[in-house]
């Protein structure tokens, strides 16, 4: 704890210095940064070679490793993003709004930063840099908490980015790294609420629950997507069918893909006849209640945890319902609020879902991958919010700061 | 828990119809509601001298007593604060942005209601009619758990609010109250976060660390203020005495009160000399530091606890600084990050406290007392938010809505 405790007291103070910064001064260490990355590659590859090797060792999954294995290009993409980040428009110092009340106060609210961020996350040392880049462009401080497989690559990581911020004369306590990487240092961690003033856990439902029954920090919950798509009586068949195709298809283990597709009885038989061969030819599992059972015998039966399953792979759950009221309500009771679409020509049905379904992001007529924040034009993301204090959907640069009022007087006392 | 996971249950099916009403059932609602509150006022009454009693069996003070204690002006004022909010412009399913993207998908960020809200607050039964107020007009349905001092009178509001609602058609769950007041359903409220979307705590800081400990739900922190102010060397005298005083003596109990008071070594003989009289007066006790005493020997003297305890009494402590700096850091140390003033007719160290000073509302010139949603202009508020997520600040019916993303398509999928 001692040691989590002055991480913390070195956050506090370089976010205090941090948010004085100009633009020009960020702007010049992110551009520091990327290129002291890029030209330390030859060590950080190195560093990851020892995660590799330990990885192997105790016989990790191929797609963790995946995750795990930096390359030089990867590393490029990795300089390139924090370039991208410096380019983005500087959120801190914005006044929101400003007016004068009766009295002669001037009252204004102005965007400043959050202060100390922490951030827990798994095996991907891209998500060190990603992480620093947009925490001190929004003029924060980070302490990051990475998983112990990655512990070498994300050490050598903070450490080029620490001596290049030094170096150019800029706190370098902008990043720390926990390096104890047990459940005690990581539960320690969320009770450091003095020094930390939010917290955002990135991973799966397993790290986003063990984070929400011990966090004493302010959390910013991310990420879990049991997502549905629901073709209505009145769809435009083949555009669903592509829309249902993408959002199953394009990339699967990602949290905006759908899980459970919910289809009209009236359309079932034609929609699905088209769908489900598409599917096949992609290897997707079907999953079908006893409706889609009837019209496809061959289809495996769906049971009741399918609907709440998010497979984040080559499985499919479909229902056929007999109204939009009955797609709404399954999605209200299983939907994990990220992302929901309806597939509709009638504009009251396509009004309705928009309308009721309570989730970050609803869709008429397009697939829920888009849920993102270069889609959604924000530049960068550090995650997808499903709650809905602070920051619901993708979280920017804009959802890492805050506000404070800001009062010009001249005497004013209560009466 | 069972009756509470029902009480979940039923605030959650009351929130998707609550989201639906339009502005003039909504209005409808809090307008019959506050007849009937008025129209029933010796029911309430009368089960407010049940609490009264029970209450002076058990020894209360007296202060206590006084909040808990209703009297038909105090039900007129409740019922006018009912009126006064249904008058407040409706927040939800205002579009804040909307843009279309280069694929042609248009993107907006609309308002909606958080959902369920959860509120634990102490003694004071008028709390009850005005969190129903706030949070119906903002969509959201509401489960109450008041201090046990108020049960009787708790239950008689809640009853007439739910039976007013069921008669004109609206959702009688839109508030609920748990009236099992032992420490452990607290404890189990504040784990519901299956059904609650917030929580909100209103009470003296020991109230907000246990939930700020416990709750797995996402809580607004409220209230608890430290608050100091900075008469800089270049003040101007006179109304840093007028804004001094006003800060710490026209309602001390409250948390934009000021507790600690720093003056500049400079000025503090000429100002000091004629602030202490002037308090003295309204018999405020002072406690200086060894600074402080020299000047002033009479002076108790103020030892370290005094410079982080929130007194919300006739007390206020008093350090000399001998610079701006100083002032800050003494500032960053012990405050709780609600409202700081400095008073000084110097430009860069106005700015310079604005900017630096890292507290929900930060002013020049004028007393810390106008942090509050009426004094803001908000017309109504529900508390004073010192954290950072979500709202900082008053918290007005704005603060107690969220925003989703809804996106209209035309069969876009993601390459």
């Amino acid at each position: 704890m001692d040691i989590l405790y002055q991480q913390g007291q070195k956050a506090k103070n370089a976010s205090y210095k941090l948010a004085r910064l100009s633009i020009l001064e960020k702007t010049k260490g992110l551009l520091a940064v990327s290129e002291a990355l890029w030209e330390k590659r030859e060590f950080i590859l190195q560093e990851n070679q020892k995660d590799m090797m330990n990885a192997k060792q105790v016989g990790i999954s191929k797609a963790l490793l995946d995750r795990l294995l930096l390359t030089e290009k990867r590393i490029f993409v990795m300089t390139e993003g924090i370039k991208q980040v410096a380019q983005l428009e500087d959120p801190v110092g914005e006044i929101i709004k400003m007016k004068k009340r009766p009295n002669g106060l001037q009252i204004g609210q102005k965007r400043v930063p959050l202060g100390v961020i922490g951030m827990i996350y798994e095996a991907r040392p891209n998500v060190t840099a990603d992480a620093f880049a947009l925490c001190f462009k929004a003029g924060n401080a980070v302490i990051l908490k990475g998983g112990k497989e990655a512990l070498f690559s994300n050490r050598a990581i903070v450490q080029i980015i620490q001596e290049t911020l030094l170096k150019i004369g800029l706190p370098e306590d902008a990043v720390q790294l926990i390096q104890d990487t047990d459940r005690k240092t990581t539960l320690d961690f969320m009770k450091l609420h003095k020094y930390v003033d939010v917290l955002i856990p990135r991973g799966g439902s397993h790290l986003i629950k063990t984070v929400v029954e011990n966090s004493t920090i302010p959390i910013i919950e991310t990420g879990v997507g049991n997502c549905h798509i629901y073709v209505d009586e009145f769809a435009n068949c083949d555009q669903g069918v592509d829309i249902v195709f993408n959002a199953k298809t394009q990339r699967p283990g990602v949290c905006n893909a759908i899980e459970t597709l919910l289809v009209h009885e009236s359309i079932a038989q034609p929609f699905l006849s088209k769908l489900i061969p598409k599917l096949k030819s992609y290897s997707v599992e079907i999953r079908g209640d006893q409706k889609v059972k009837i019209l496809f015998p061959e289809v495996k039966e769906a049971n009741e945890t399918d609907w709440s399953e998010e497979y984040l792979d080559y499985t499919l759950a479909i229902k056929i319902v007999s109204s939009l009221e009955e797609a709404m309500s399954h999605i209200r009771c299983y939907s994990s609020g990220h992302s929901e679409a309806i597939i509709t020509e009638n504009y009251s049905h396509a009004q309705k879902f928009l309308e009721e379904i309570d989730a970050a992001a609803v869709y008429v007529n397009a697939s829920t991958r888009f849920t993102d924040g270069y889609e959604f034009g924000f530049g960068a993301e550090i995650g997808i919010s499903t709650q809905k204090l602070h920051a619901r959907g993708p979280i920017g640069l804009k959802e890492l700061t805050t506000t404070k009022y800001i009062i010009y007087g001249s005497g004013q006392i209560r009466m």
